[in-house]
């Protein structure tokens, strides 16, 4: 299978420690790289993860709190100093749009590549990017601002040619691609050979969900039902649950619970609290919930 | 002597690299702490150096490029979240202001201390902040945009009483501070104690000179002249001395040449190109001209 995967370039929050950078993540499909949100230090993080710069081709952003945007500007500079010349899509919620502006007026008077500004409503759950690959769908969250997570999504998978068939009816390579998108073949005596002989199904669409910031959501698990990884911020253990409710975040048994009743593949959690030395406690309660669960963590790659 | 230091946060230029941050660097003076530039990801190596955020009451920022201002939000944000109280001044080229402001509003409406803006006149040589222990003067310096160093000098140094002559004359402890403000004493007899028999002069007012972003500027030595630490942006070697004038940049013997010739104590060479993986040629380059010279490394302290 073609590679859809995650790096975690950050999965602190609010208060940056020297343990976790603030949010950000690069999503690689088939090689199409797109981030989500960036944090003061993404770029460092970016050199570090030894990621293609150049590769991103859009960034989405969750919501306006600073631990999820204030590394935007200076990334956008860098890739300005590096030569960039591809455009760069800003995918966020609409009062980010001036204020970029302003900042791309002032600082990056000299850069050779568009910035375009894409405004979310972070109210709906809509498709608000689609190529022939993927689709990114939004997912309204409840946070303190507008905010919404991010559904990404596979599609136009063809399925698999079956090279026996191929080779037995004689098929030129020619038809092949043909064939992928479902024609028959008629062989030289004029006989159909049909389609579902020649190709085995398609793997199926693989997702990816991110919902981060948000309070526990006990309907959230409608929207990403059965993705295969769900990251869900676990800001607090449940001691804290009280704390969550009030600041709209959520404890990791609360992730836990959406990760089960969406029936996802894998759970990671993010987003920790500054006041964790570990994150094990986090760990420990979503596993009781639902066992296939993993932590976040800076320099890790999950295959989605 | 009481404490005269500069804490190395950052020294980078341009391009953040895994080995070097963006600009800023702590000076502190008696306790009282003074920042200069805040580049990305100052705050986290606020947090690495260990230095008190409280006590930090003013940031000097020398020209609106990304890497010395880019992580002043980020900043001041997380301030704000760990409770800070007391107001924080913002030294900087007048365009900052707005641009500030318009983030202050957005991201940080719940902070709980004042931010005060101070717009600097970068073409004149003159004191922009003064206190009862130090003066800080702006420095003209010559980079692409508006741009000044700054010169912190201490003031108001006190002569050191001489203990012997206390205690023979008996003097109580209620005159010490008297006497080091420079009054004589009269004794029970009548006779008066002239105040230089009572004191050793004070020790001499020390100096610490920032310079970045510059290019070589052949009469910058009359500005800091006789200044214990100089330290001078270096972004290249002489090889490079062409790319350095066309951006407005300096060369490590350029640097060397302004300390020789302001005479000053030690020359801290700073603001490397991300093209060097070592940074000796820099200093080698240096040391021929001016030999108590050093590189500028994060986490370094240096004693002014």
């Amino acid at each position: 299978m073609e590679p859809f995967k995650v790096h975690i370039l950050g999965c602190g929050s609010a208060l940056p420690t020297l343990k976790h950078n603030a949010t950000s993540q690069v999503v690689d499909i088939r090689g199409k790289l797109f981030m989500i949100d960036c944090g003061e230090g993404t770029q460092v993080q970016l050199r570090r993860s030894r990621i293609r710069f150049t590769k991103i081709g859009a960034v989405f952003i969750s919501h306006l709190h600073g631990d999820h945007c204030f590394g935007l500007i200076g990334m956008i500079s860098t890739f300005g100093l590096l030569g960039r010349t591809a455009a760069l899509h800003v995918y966020a919620p609409a009062e980010l749009g001036p204020m970029l502006r302003t900042q791309l007026d002032f600082f990056c008077g000299g850069i050779e590549f568009e910035v375009v500004f894409h405004a979310i409503d972070t109210t709906v759950k809509q498709v608000i990017y689609e190529d022939k690959s993927l689709t990114v769908e939004s997912i309204p969250l409840e946070h303190r601002i507008a905010c919404c997570g991010f559904l990404f999504r596979e599609k136009g998978l063809l399925p698999h040619i079956r090279r026996d068939m191929i080779d037995f009816y004689r098929i030129p390579i020619s038809q092949i691609n043909n064939i992928k998108l479902g024609a028959d073949w008629v062989d030289d005596e004029g006989r159909t050979v049909s389609n579902e002989r020649l190709v085995t199904p398609a793997d199926p669409a693989r997702a990816y969900a991110y919902c981060s910031d948000t309070r526990y959501m006990p309907r959230l698990h409608e929207v990403v039902q059965g993705v295969n990884t769900l990251y869900h911020e676990a800001t607090y253990d449940s001691s804290m649950a009280s704390r969550a409710r009030l600041y709209f975040h959520s404890t990791a048994e609360e992730a836990a619970k959406v990760a089960r009743d969406a029936g996802v593949g894998k759970l990671v959690l993010g987003h920790y609290s500054a006041r964790y030395e570990a994150e094990d406690i986090l760990l420990a309660e979503a596993k009781t919930i639902f066992p296939n669960t993993i932590l976040a963590q800076e320099g890790l790659e999950i295959d989605v």
